[in-house]
């Protein structure tokens, strides 16, 4: 068979590592011989694209990025999008489309295989791990690390002043990162948009922190929002700026913001990310062969197993109150 | 209520993290006090222990290692051992003991609790994830984080000079950090005692790989045998050193081997492990509340549920065809 | 005798490092006995201070930050300030103290031995690396490869997405660690104080960078300017920001900024700043026992040496234009 | 001018950095041509090599390793030597050529340039750090991170079970990195060739370090002897291994030995490594466009000078006395 690949959205750690499973796999154990889109669905709008084979592919396994590059390119709201999508496959003899995405990339794979009788099969990654229907997406374990190891960075100063320390992660409409690096790094308030704050709360958390030992450490999806509803973020980095000079304001201790940012989404995978990527690579082949289109392969537990594509956009995934509470208890 | 912890076994990362999250959630959630006994069983049976309140915990997340100490010692062997155990508790005042601790230690909490009356609660913790029930104990991320960075180092050495590089780890009759490590650390071939090896086929990997590219990495299990039977291992340090002798005998390429011993069991928790070890700790105090005796917290997923202990430790949790099938596609 | 000891100004990896050598040299090689004062002068000012003795420093070699707490109190300035040192001193019976800082808490020490016979050693720290008569000071290298393993980070975003990422990084008037983590790191321009920038000129870098391979990394101390003189910050979170959205303008191409902050000062130190840390506190305690008033200790080489306090402390150690010509090279 | 370039002996961390330098300084500043020479003074004997332009030189800053290969072949032993590698250079149109290797590789080159009128400039680099002239070698620094790391995490194991723990890193006939990462570490006893060790005092150590607190950990050079003269390793790993087990006998306590290996000079290289080796390299270029034949590149502090490569390598650097006794301090 002839296998196309793209990798769409925000890069993330792992994405190499699972183009070199499907072609290690796909040319191996197969016989296949693989296609990659360059810059996601831009590439097969536009029919740009290189040949991998294993060597195109040797030594990238711990290397960060994406060797094919990304975009943000919708095919469902180009031009003709679908048409031409399915045109450049047909061109290119491709038999099943590789589609690595977090859930807007994936989104338009479930359409296209769905409505279209595009050949496509999903792969889940994101840093933000917001998709249903797998516990983990590829890169979200190496995004907890980087978070958590800031975490323990500040920990020394937070011993040393007396300031209120703010951390601000990533979190498009989800608070995984957060609860994650809050709990495994030790933070005292952690702030999601799932469950909007009540800045009292957290001002008196600080407060019980300070009293206890030493200076707190706030961790904030840059997501999270007041329960009292909008906030003006107007010359501010965003909301960790803003939670500083609240925290500051209401109870008068000096607060100091870290916008964690791109560091995130960088650098080389965690074994568990190229573990989860590489094992999602060869299975997405083994979903090619079956033809299994609109499957997205997922982990449950230690076993990799398929999920609808359709199932796992439909909504976005969201910390649930059991999990939060779990953080609630290390607060103040 | 009183609760009793002890740490049985072999050392490893989220011990205390577990301790912490046992003493945060009874003591303020509940209103409990703790109470830890020392050096695992032995502190049961000898009624050493000391009390751990709030700021005997803090600071201890992310540090390796056990503040109780730890043994090897078996209860169920000791003279009179479940009487002296049960009058220990009961002298205490604990109303329920939080085990954690690998095979051997929850067997004998397993047999505690259910043929002896004793109020146990199990806390898988192992760096060789050979329990049965859970996906994951606490532990083995960090002993595969830090199997899968010593290979990424020797991948260097691999590429500079022409030399077959054997790297053992641990694996008490499982595989499971051989084939987690191997997998992400991009390994070339990699044994375990699941499937034992075939020497012919390890040295054709190893030609093959020179052919292709630069010098093989073959990572083994210290408990992997050959198919052929028992080997002779004396005068050498294990079978890491006997593999290598004998490639170098059938390939006549030079081998090294590197041993990694006790590195993979110590230092900071990764994050993945913090966060189990602590979500295990607050349901364990769940568990108790709720005198659930016989039960061992469990990871399913993103899950923290509950598996009868008598069950985890009925069998060891193997490395299954599937996932082995996974590693050998990057074989050669 | 009997030694007192403070940590100033801002915290660093190594202060522990350093205390605990100061006390394992006073009390096993000289049989001194060791009183460590809080947060910075402040507490020589109060006489708030605890006794370090060698069980009060285990275990603190690889933590960062500083368990005597830190201030920016300046002794100098503070009402009756010199006497009332010099009384704190002679009450506890202090025969020398030792003064671990950056330039300010230094220049007290040095004015205060030289001016006011208060028996001073000092102990370079600083994260800047700003201060004359020493190769390094305790908690640069730290902070440096905190600064590198960033721009690592951010290469692989760098490779994914066409955008260019600006690094703000720290450098009170001296760009150390922008030259040193610019060149470690592979940044494709650097910006320090010492050196005026053109806009032009960074313009161009970015653009044949982007005209060479994939994305420029831009890395600017925080204290950077440009050569047309001040810039307007209002509403941004430093020059960082300011430089962004200027590359933006001229270039036209989407601009990240990520400003590094706190993270660069915490956690714990690398080998050599504990190596560092801890050869200065051995030989610290020497330079009291010789009565060395006013001498610093400071490594040339990979010799612990001497030089006069008032010397070190005369001026801000400087980027010069050699070692920034080194960097030039990798521009574009 | 057209600069040969060749990278000698073991690996280490840091030789493609001085490749990437050179090529940048060379090609980018003066307009050379750049050729590299395969597997060290193999390839100049054998006139195997490979044009080195910028794009072959891009992204391998953070890679360990060597993109030329190396080789311990010896010019001077090998038949006709010296004027086989007159006559490749002569051949190729070289007019320099930039050697970078350890002690053997820049002997060789030492004599090439000052008997046979071989136009050489050497790069030291070696993980034993033992050349003289030069306050530090490439790749020593990341091999003392290495070991730290590793001393970190075993420390952790010694805090929860009873047991000596045995590292044995790298030191062919020197103890640099044991003296360095043994202080860095926190090791309770440090063994090194300069000083033959009397068993007896390590015991000593040992006893009084589980009586003081937890368990020791004592790092021995793998070349390093007891004073009492040779010992019989046959059936050993090495020094390590007998160590452990005469510590066994004299003190009853049980012993695991660690043997760190080739994990030591592989992987990314430090910051510092980096920085070093890039400035080694650029400032190379300018000694090759001096015809400065026969200097070697040194690091003096913050500073990179020249020295003669006959000075540098007339004997092994070795670890002094007072250095030694820093270590002292902590022993026990």
């Amino acid at each position: 068979m002839r296998i196309g690949v793209l990798t769409g959205g925000s890069d993330c750690p792992g994405l190499n590592a699972a183009l070199r499973a499907i072609v290690r796999k796909g040319v191996q154990s197969y016989g296949d011989s693989v296609v990659g889109f360059l810059d996601g669905w831009d590439g097969v709008l536009h029919d740009r694209a290189l040949e991998l084979d294993i060597p195109a592919v040797r030594g990238t396994l711990p290397r960060g990025g994406t060797i094919l590059g990304s975009s943000r390119t919708d095919p469902l709201t180009a031009p003709d999008g679908p048409r031409r999508i399915a045109e450049t496959l047909r061109n290119r003899g491709v038999d099943g489309l590789i589609v690595i995405g977090g859930i807007n990339t994936l989104t338009a794979a479930a359409v296209l295989a769905d409505r279209h009788g595009v050949p496509c099969v999903g792969v889940p990654k994101t840093i933000d791990n917001d998709i249903h229907g797998t516990d983990y997406t590829v890169g979200f374990n190496t995004a907890v690390t980087v978070a958590t190891e800031t975490i323990d960075r500040l920990h020394t100063t937070a011993e040393s002043h007396k300031r209120v320390l703010v951390v601000e992660v990533m979190g498009r409409s989800s608070g995984w990162i957060a609860v994650h690096a809050g709990l495994a790094g030790g933070a005292n308030c952690v702030l999601v948009p799932e469950f909007p704050f009540d800045l009292d709360r957290v001002c008196g958390h600080v407060e019980s922190r300070f009293q206890a030992t030493y200076s707190p450490i706030v961790v904030v999806s840059d997501s999270a929002l007041p329960a009292s509803g909008e906030v003006d973020l107007t010359g501010l980095s965003g909301i960790g700026e803003w939670l500083g000079r609240e925290i500051e304001r209401c109870t008068g201790h000096e607060a100091r913001t870290t916008v964690l940012g791109h560091i995130q989404r960088g650098g080389t995978p965690t074994p568990y990310d190229r573990w989860l990527a590489t094992r999602f690579g060869l299975h997405a082949v083994d979903a090619v062969h079956e033809g299994d289109w609109g499957a997205m392969v997922a982990v449950h537990g230690a076993s990799v197993e398929r999920v609808r594509l359709a199932d796992a956009v439909s909504r976005g995934k969201r910390v649930d109150a059991s999990l939060y509470a779990d953080n609630e208890i290390f607060f103040g």
